[in-house]
């Protein structure tokens, strides 16, 4: 996280910014989840404003020494607790003040709040909340570490839903089993809804698992993810009980299709060719009109993040970068499909961060 | 829902607003999770915008007809598809401009959104996040019951903790059990990250669980929720392994603090008055210093929604409000005891919506 910090700190530097404000960024650059904002002055230490409540987990978990915390009522202290009875803006325009901060950028914030900070410190404010995910494209080592721990994860939660997944049974049931799973692997939470989708929930790319019962005839697509120290997984196979010769084709259509955009990813290339390779394998396959989203997108403390893969995209895929690559293909009344892996990508090619089936899974023989 | 939309248009009159755009309460208005934003004229119908991968599933969750599907990128259409190719901010501004709105409320932006929004339409933007708030605040009875339905979840929850705790094993454990527990129950997911916090983790209110394992002579806060159809819920008890003296006086004393704020509830009285009486209850035993947040909260599509019962709160309680009462105290080195039940606010008082222990469980025997 230090790391972080020197980092943004070069970019406030080119930019012209005495100090950053952020409220979005926060576990990035200090490495809790217990502050209200961070602010990054570009030649003093770095502040963490916090509540009063989180004081103590802010001063176990970051290693920034700056904490300061506010109350919103004035209430007795423990002995040598230091809190400031104000509101957390307060506080914020009064450690902007001490620094003489005239140019500020920050991540995100309500007009509200960036009315208020001018109030108490007239400076020049701009949003910037590019130049943070920026920042956060390219990975490092132990950021790289935890996103394989948590990918490792994910793909036993995926040998838990291949076992799983059976006629008759729900698709919360199957849910229950693979999060149980995936929290007895040391999940720190699912970083987003997993998704058990059947039948006709399965041509829906965000669907919600139901009590909905598994049939033949049906494809299953199950998209998941765990977290590690906030770094997320996202992993999606595309399971079959008793399908059609037409479903099989749509499986084994975005399989390829994902090979497609794989042989393409390396360090310099540009995204977009990237999604352009697995929609050509879509498109000669006869599915060009149902394939509503991107191929992939990058993965970190947030599910999704720049860069990403898809026919509008000006990003560039640079070594260090965790992307997934998932195309999917959603046809109503025959079935949704999705294949997707998360990679590292390095200058020649890419690394691969999940891999699955690790034995033999009855339900992937499609 | 419709009834939500009719209540915001009677605050949009009063305000002099033609129109409100919400990005943050798109599930309270169009009752699904799929869009990217609600756009609800004075006199007009209201209009979905969401990506083309979500048009199917807000068409299948939403009341609201006109759903209108962008894609940053020309694709070919399925037949009958109908998807403007542009960014959902020009949908947004299109979308105004033909609804002639010049005066425009909204939840919450960026700067940048409302900047583009103006230059496409130039209205007077008013940022307006608590208007949505106080509609939020008053339940109906469908939402009261869709929280009754979540907090029957949670107990079932802690029920599972009781059986779960003991000696040795870990804190992610615990929460790996109550988690699969709820979401065997029909939980749609976990609104907060689920609390088991033993020992020195305990004293810290938004303690992360950890491999840490229990212990003798500890106390043990679990906090929990469920969600049903979005509607969450949120229960807290301590638990404790034979605790020493201090401790246990310290769990009777949040029991009785709880006591003492309950019998404050109802219609009309002030928020601050509930919270005052807990706090004067913890301050009698001698915690006043280690009581750093409000006694509870109002509850619904967000664990945390105004009202709040602090000491600085302005808030009255009022019929149909659905609200935690929890106070904490956090003594270091002693340990952290917590308890949370949820209430529906009643004109004569309140009606508990959570229920804990259901029958005998020996480690609440504190």
């Amino acid at each position: 996280m230090r790391e972080h910090v020197r980092k943004l700190k070069g970019k406030l530097d080119k930019r012209g910014l005495d100090a950053f404000l952020v409220t979005q960024n926060i576990r990035y650059l200090a490495g809790t989840t217990a502050g209200k904002a961070v602010i990054i002055p570009i030649d003093a230490a770095p502040v963490i404003i916090c509540s009063r409540l989180e004081l103590e987990q802010a001063r176990r978990e970051s290693w920034i020494r700056d904490i300061r915390a506010f109350s919103s009522w004035r209430a007795p202290l423990r002995r040598g607790e230091r809190v400031y009875f104000s509101r957390p803006w307060q506080l914020i325009a009064d450690c902007l003040k001490e620094l003489g901060a005239r140019a500020v950028g920050y991540d995100r914030a309500g007009r509200e709040l960036i009315r208020k900070l001018w109030g108490a410190n007239p400076a020049n404010y701009r949003e910037l909340p590019d130049l943070m995910l920026e920042l956060r494209m390219i990975k490092s080592k132990e950021e790289v570490a935890l996103l394989q721990k948590s990918a490792r994860i994910a793909m036993r939660g995926m040998s838990c839903a291949a076992e799983s997944i059976a006629l008759g049974r729900t698709e919360l049931e199957i849910v229950a089993e693979v999060e149980y799973e995936m929290r007895k692997a040391g999940s720190d939470g699912t970083p987003f809804n997993t998704i058990v989708a059947s039948g006709r929930n399965s041509w829906l790319p965000h669907a919600a698992a139901t009590q909905k019962r598994l049939r033949r005839g049906e494809l299953i697509v199950v998209d998941l993810g765990a977290t590690c120290m906030g770094y997320a997984s996202d992993l999606t196979r595309t399971f079959a009980l008793a399908p059609t010769g037409r479903q099989v084709k749509l499986v084994e259509t975005v399989k390829r299709a994902q090979k497609a955009a794989l042989a393409r990813v390396r360090g310099g290339v540009g995204a977009r060719g990237v999604d352009g390779a697995a929609r050509e394998v879509i498109s000669r396959a006869g599915y060009a009109k149902f394939c509503p989203h991107g191929t992939g997108h990058g993965i970190g403390l947030d599910t999704h993040e720049p860069p990403s893969l898809a026919p509008d995209s000006k990003d560039a895929l640079r070594e260090g970068m965790v992307l997934t690559v998932e195309p999917g293909v959603y046809v109503p009344r025959l079935s949704g499909a999705r294949w997707e892996d998360m990679v590292l990508v390095t200058r020649g090619g890419y690394k691969l961060l999940t891999k699955f089936p690790l034995g033999v899974h009855p339900c992937l023989d499609t």
